[in-house]
């Protein structure tokens, strides 16, 4: 158990080239970076036991405003004890504003400069997230860690209404702000979040104005959406030298291991994917040589395990052909060994980034990672 | 770890009223009766680590041969070093025929002196079985205890209908001992299987067959199809006497908690059913004070655990009103914990009523605990 701190900050620990190492604290502890969040959407890191998550190495996870708010309700959490208590993860937990899944998942929404009122995918509920009720949400969960509300839009885009985007999400970063100092906990964070698509004039626009409202932490969001990852690095190489080097900066949903190393080479600090464990319940693994697809037949009488040298027990005691065997009937246990393989790979290779970091070979560590494991 | 024996035994180490207390040996150790089986279909027991099952308190589990010779077949599982290899448990696994899942999951077959012709409900394929391959498959999935092919039918049927089938059965009985005799290995045993409808004269007939070829353990089939408690019973108290005292009882796929307890009062020493897991998966939880429906909106609110004395960490660390929401949400992690709640209560069951024949007072601890749990 660390300590319970109620303010957040963020030391710099060392640096190789521009990828950090850091320590973020927040009241329910400390998180190493750079960090992998694994995606706790609806209060469950989907087919693990909490406990699984933690011994991984993950100091953090995320959960998801949008599913929260609908079921089993914010308000519902905060009388349960909030967040921690009810899905029983002590450590941090960073949590989004929900805009980008009412975009993705609420087919009935209509947006305003007030904010997005939209109807539940799951019972046609009438909802309206505002910046204002974002932040209140995020306080009644309980996150250490929020983000602003903003307004995702779907790439390509016309220029214009991608700047219309960023610049509506500038003025609701300032109205979450302002309610968030007036309602939040001690130690609790607010993120701003840099958009503006692929443009590299709007990215830096947004980025300069959220450093000038100066939040504790930056998150770079709209990116991972289809526009491929050489567009995404350019993105980032435009914003991130705008922000802060005292501040942690979030790459929101983001990546591949091949997305997590090369973000991390620029500077980026957190990240949050479902890419682990949705490959998991798929059969698809990820591990130190690369991927492996559990459906194939090659599996079938392969007595080895995915990694022997893994930390992680079903990468390390399980047979490919048991695996296979699960994946290939549905089972249960196929998914809850899979995405328990790829959440500790995941955690593995932050680790292995940390260290490299640590001992300033960070490029030299990538180079030989990259030709492994793509 | 027990230690490994090469031969099969049944120890009668105590008894109230017609409740046994006994210790069945095994090549893969000792099972403690009476003794539930959790269900292992496929070569996993659903949404449950093997390590879950073995600290639920689980002596020994059952495989499904018709599951395991479709997918990944029975030659296979034999390369692959057998099933217990295969699917990392260590103990003793009782293996069914096929015959019952023939008749409930393939919808082509067609049924001879010889055997059971059908087809796969996965892929269509063509496959035989007869009593000579039932022992084949289950000596290359190397199981502890194996059962001989049966011809189970739907209940209810015409008297002359469940007398053929029932003769057939004996017939089969005898051609699945006289094979497995030259192909089993040392310590394995076969298990005869009384059938008869519940028809007592029938069942008698059956009963007294069977233990003129001198089996090392009779089960009894066809039973809780929808007969009902009262005519299971009945039929129960017709067959078991006929049975020696001096060989384990298995009473096949029951049952509810109270049929349980109500067989154990009257002779029976094992049981296997898919109740506790697919239940579990499906929301209802079973506890010391009844079964509970976690998808009930009473519990939506509320901070209490399933039971805090209980040894199962599912049902005393977690809310019910996080199991609410994750059965609710349809999460792996409800049908993984609400899985292990009820696998350990049946091994806790199952536990109790031991230490209640030991202690010579198993009536009254029936009667209370029915009075409690139904």
């Amino acid at each position: 158990m660390q300590e319970r701190v109620a303010s957040f900050g963020f030391e710099l620990k060392g640096q190789s080239g521009s990828a950090r190492l850091g320590l973020l604290t927040t009241p329910h502890g400390v998180v190493r970076t750079p960090a992998f969040m694994p995606v706790g959407t609806v209060g469950t890191v989907k087919a693990l036991y909490f406990d699984q998550v933690k011994a991984a190495g993950a100091d953090i996870v995320l959960a998801n405003t949008y599913h929260l708010m609908l079921r089993p309700g914010a308000e519902r959490v905060a009388r349960l004890g909030g967040l921690h208590t009810f899905m029983r993860w002590d450590g941090p937990i960073l949590t989004d504003s929900g805009g980008f899944q009412v975009m993705s998942l609420s087919k009935i929404r209509e947006m305003s400069e007030e904010g997005v009122r939209f109807r539940s995918h799951i019972d046609g509920s009438r909802h309206m997230l505002t910046p204002e009720r974002a932040v209140d949400i995020q306080c009644l969960l309980g996150s250490d860690i929020q983000m602003q509300l903003d307004q995702c839009i779907e790439l390509p885009a016309e220029r214009r209404e991608v700047e219309r985007a960023m610049e509506l999400s500038l003025r609701w970063a300032e109205r979450a702000k302002r309610v968030f100092e007036t309602r939040a906990a001690p130690g609790q964070a607010l993120f701003g979040i840099v958009q503006g698509g692929t443009d590299e004039e709007l990215r830096q626009r947004s980025a300069d104005a959220l450093v000038g409202m100066d939040f504790p932490g930056y998150a770079v969001g709209g990116l991972a959406v289809g526009e491929g990852q050489e567009l995404m690095l350019r993105t980032l190489d435009g914003v991130l030298p705008r922000l802060p080097t005292t501040k942690p900066r979030y790459l929101m949903g983001v990546g591949t291991p091949s997305d997590l190393i090369k973000s991390v080479q620029r500077g980026v600090d957190m990240f949050d994917c479902v890419l682990p464990t949705r490959n998991g319940r798929h059969g698809l693994a990820f591990t130190w040589n690369g991927k492996v697809n559990l459906r194939n037949a090659i599996h079938a009488e392969d007595t080895s395990p995915l990694d022997p040298q893994s930390s992680c027990p079903a990468a390390r005691d399980y047979s490919r052909a048991y695996l296979h065997h699960l994946i290939r009937s549905g089972e249960f246990l196929g998914a809850m060994l899979l995405s328990w393989v790829n959440t500790a790979f995941y955690q593995e290779l932050m680790a292995a980034m940390r260290v490299a970091i640590a001992e300033d070979r960070f490029d030299a560590w990538a180079e030989e990672t990259l030709s492994k494991i793509e």
